[in-house]
């Protein structure tokens, strides 16, 4: 037993978006670590845990996961939102590594044990060419990747035009209809190069209008793709059943997704392949797991998000349940510099394109919090503000997102 | 035309709970003022006005409402959530309440003119006995209220047991069936004195399991409510159907919807009769007027939530639009004391069981910033912290909410 | 405030077959115009106006459009059709004229502020072979245009037959088989020529019988058209859902709707991708604000009806709305000889494929009384008679329309 | 044979709202009559006729019945709308007097003989009370009625209040909770005075708000009406699918329909036991027929739409397809006086509870044209104004219709 005396922020990065939860239990020594980053507004999280959840934590047992869960979930009454749930997830995430420590077992070990020996990650290559984007593609090919994202110039690529005059602030200009046309060219590109041989997926990150997602997965039926990402924006997930009805390219989605009502309707009605939420959006292990069970009795596999923006507590949390779920998919991967690695000791690492855990109790990982300071002392004092970088239509039209 | 030179929140009530949004311009004495307050947690609230959304509005043009609603929607990636919704409200308000001054009209002219020459509001009555209770119906139907609220000790009042032994922090014992036995009753006895005299609804706030939810509507048939307010949690209201199955009482609910995957699916398939969102948390009167038009296109009227902890900015906010929409329904009212009126002037004012306008320009409402500090005096230098009170069934398990 | 204190159709072109609305108001100078056109019987619409809608609505505030469309769209009892909406379409504008120009603000600002910088807009082009319709398209490319719809010799062109002998008057003969051979060879020429530089749309004006229309959705697949036009009549909508199962086309339909029954279903099923009302006959700014609210919600674009029977006073009501919805998806367009021009001071004009406005208050729109006279003086005295042209089918049944 | 020689429409009644339409041919004395009568704006009917159809029919052969409607049903490109609709009811029904004409036989006769051998009425009882309304009831009984509509004080009536101040024209001030209550009160009465001897209809004139509307439906049940008529909007028919969840009450609509996507989904869905849709108004003999046809396959029965607006060849119309109809349920009475009953030779009449057509060729009714234009004289060169009278509800709201 060991109650929570302690609920801390520690952000750190060199722009100071990530936030590490630290809780602190009244057992000396014993304490466990969560990810809450959010790089849009870190502050507000912050201010969610410190103001809303860590004084009516304060003095309870950490065990009691599940209840403190729920009443995280529904103590500042309106919920599903990511700010709540990017607050709770990293507690959450702490009170799992405390509970791991106090078993003196590896999370995945309370989640049932490994139902895999190793985590298959994909790659991210990305190119402004179909040229560049091969390189990249060997690149990963050579680290024994099987699974690769392919991108042309980002989010967008292949759909972008020169801008005209505007109303509004500078943004660049999108025209989809260029993008329909240039992905399925580029997967045309890379099937007659590798076969079948490596799996690929796809990020549209939710740039197209309806009409122009259905023709997109219907076109790319003939590259075979292990799935195709975020084809549909959070608030027209109900056009899948549009896309099904002519395409049978796999189809994941979810990293926006914070709410039941953005992913149940989708699972119950198969009418996606992989769930891909964020572990620190969707409210940590135990919401994770909960929505893995539901996925498995519908047929439907995991994927939970990495990327850039990413910490390393998260990547392991999702890793955790990586191998422990049946359903499990595959795994986005996440790069981190030197520095930013030695601030997490014990961290997971990638070989031949698989991620390993530790190994240690709880979830393996734990932060040096002096080198966590040194790496944000460029932002130290500063106001952080980087707001997500839209697109608009060459009209000037808002792209969501 | 007119720049947005600033955007400031001054935090007042006796507790700094309420958050006012106040947008300056570059013209002279032009600014508008709006809501996004949160009573959970309204520093994250703050720190999302100030650290994701001023930053990039500063120098837009004020009058272009629509684009900046859609970039604020977007600028943090993840959305639909309460704490970024509450932020951009008070940001969305302020801008309606600055075009309407530059067009010298109040909102509601600009939102197509009144449809009605009062607003109903209904009052709350509550009692922990019935007796009481028809007391405080008296007194408002004495002010000559049509539509009140009738409640037994609160929410979940009728419900309430002697707790046991627990393991969780204390919390009152409820049991849905003595509630469900209790409501009937109360509103039989209502009845039996009133006749169809008064309109009367109740607020279940979300604490029955769905299958005692389902019988509660049902049971309540016979006493033909004006409505049931929030039977369901934002997680199940796909039980609609199965109210719908079975029951004739008019269903509300909104008040903790923020996201369209909650209220589009129930108001498409026609399972609610009210959609009850409070306009700081759905989005502000750019997001409410659009629900409005698609719920008068499938017969759903509104009743916008209001309470004992909303400001009166949100509540004149919703009155525009109560004014301007064809498929209003009720208002919920809400009463400031003397000093919190005398920060406001301009406020909406209740006479007869209607909520009236002041009629002037923009929203109407203003704020004295030096009356709404020594307001909030009290609070200067605390940490506010006030999660939602949570309730627990007999064996101890929680209760959502 | 301002009383409404006459009304006044004013018939002109050279077949007097524009009417434009004129509300007065008992403010010097204050008054507002609409558009309330018809070209198939003008002075039925005039009628509706003189003899229902005028005698209830003089003497009221100017300001209550809502209250004042509702009124307008129940006075006779039956609704929904294009004459009564024609009428109240005409008066609808005139009154968000008068509106905007009290608030000293273009339409489009009490609508929300512009959404988008520049208005693109769809040119017609045709040609009675692939050489002239090529010939058409290099015209409007070079003028700028990024869209364009394509016609074979007018609707149905391509389908059309030598006729045989007949017991009715004498019509065109349209075999609809050759058409849906015709239309995809067309749009292949035009896709090798153009790439996917250019958008296309094309028209298919619900020539074609259910099964036909299917086929030829599912054909025109590969040529990635912007949107395809009217493939199926008002009464066989329900046809769109076969239409989904099989064909990744995008749909605009809507031209001929008037009433909710026709869109919602096909809105709230998401079976369509653009609604393509004409806004005299849908109700006015009133109520395609609101339609659009809704086809926001399920992620359906707008692309209002223009053309040549449309006055300019319709087109510029159309221009204030898509300047301000969000879903805008592209406008049609329509063009004046140099006396209707001079008719209408401060009319829309079209600069390098996109539609400008005055920017001046209210619609922005004026019209030269006396001019509208000279313009109509051929017709005056003339009773004016233009029945829809029909096609028929090869063995003389009649098509619709 | 016999070809179209002209059309002309005789106004008649005290305030001209009556609109024969004449159909003559190039044979001697051979012509049909129908009904094309609107009291909301008869001028625009006319003008429908005169300036559209008109032109295009003279010098067609009249027997083409079929291919002439769907000419005019198209002839306006926009269609389904109530004035085109009745105009084209009026030529329809006379080309169908001629037809008879031709043949020496009544149209029923035409349309496959009698399917009974009377057609049964129901008549309209109403009081302000009710001992006024059983008064109206023994009356109807005495004539032989079987079948008898009963209201209280009209449209509405039971839910009438005192009305408050309104910034809007006079308007009577609606309850629906009022009404709600009042009329299952008024059933429980008649049933215990009557037992199941009478069949009882009830006419809601779509007064409720859906909610209000599935709510009586329910607590009606317990009187079995024979229907219980336009309970819902046209706007809102959907909401049938909730009242047959929990209703048993016979539901009949349709006086308002003009549009086939109005009745379609209704019958195909058994949503609805009863189509009342008024001849005149559904496009004649010809659509009529039609949709009797389609409700047969369905199970649902006619009650085509009488009442006291009508004219005398609307009625007989209606009869020719009651008497010849398999699926035929009910026909709605009207009455006329001594002078309007002169001008129409050979009209229907009622005797016990039926309505007996003359049983002459055709139509079997004629106009005197001479007694037609007596009768019109109070209202010769009068302008015509009276748009439908608008019920509001208590805080001012317009309500439908």
């Amino acid at each position: 037993m060991a109650k929570i005396a302690g609920i801390k922020c520690i952000r750190t990065r060199h722009d100071r978006t990530w936030t590490i939860v630290k809780v602190e239990t009244d057992q000396p020594g014993l304490y466990g670590i969560g990810s809450a980053s959010d790089m849009y507004h870190p502050t507000a999280v912050e201010q969610v845990i410190e103001e809303l959840l860590a004084p009516q934590l304060i003095g309870r047992e950490a065990g009691q996961i599940e209840d403190i869960w729920q009443t995280m979930y529904t103590s500042g009454y309106w919920r599903n939102g990511a700010t709540l749930h990017t607050a709770m997830s990293g507690i959450d995430m702490a009170l799992w590594d405390i509970k791991g420590k106090q078993a003196g077992m590896p999370v995945y070990e309370l989640l049932g044990g490994p139902a895999r020996s190793e985590i298959r990650a994909y790659g991210h290559a990305n190119g402004n060419t179909y040229e560049q984007l091969e390189e990249e593609v060997e690149r990963y090919r050579e680290q024994g990747y099987s699974h690769i994202r392919v991108q042309l110039g980002g989010y967008g690529g292949g759909g972008f035009v020169a801008g005209g005059s505007s109303i509004f602030p500078p943004a660049n200009r999108f025209d989809e209809d260029l993008y329909v046309k240039a992905i399925p060219e580029m997967f045309e590109k890379l099937r007659v190069r590798y076969g079948m041989e490596l799996k690929f997926t796809h990020d549209v990150h939710e740039h197209l209008n309806p009409a122009a997602a259905v023709a997109l997965a219907k076109r790319l039926d003939p590259y075979h793709l292990f799935f195709l990402e975020d084809l549909l924006q959070v608030e027209h997930t109900e056009w899948y059943r549009q896309v099904r009805n002519v395409s049978t390219t796999p189809q994941a989605v979810g990293e926006l997704f914070v709410h039941p009502q953005e992913w149940l309707p989708l699972v119950k009605d198969r009418l996606i392949d992989f769930v891909r939420m964020r572990v620190s959006k969707a409210g940590g292990i135990t919401a994770c797991r909960k929505i893995a069970a539901v996925c498995e009795a519908f047929g439907v596999r995991t994927a939970w998000q990495e990327g850039g923006e990413n910490d390393p507590v998260n990547q392991v949390a999702a890793a955790h349940l990586d191998m422990a779920i049946w359903n499990f998919g595959v795994q986005e991967s996440n790069h981190f510099n030197e520095r930013e690695r030695e601030v997490f000791p014990g961290m997971a690492v990638f070989e031949g394109g698989c991620l390993k855990l530790s190994g240690k109790p709880g979830l393996g990982i734990d932060i040096d919090e002096e080198k966590a300071l040194l790496l944000a002392e460029p932002a130290l004092g500063k106001t952080y503000h980087r707001p997500y970088k839209l697109d608009r239509r060459p009209d000037g039209t808002l792209v969501r997102p």
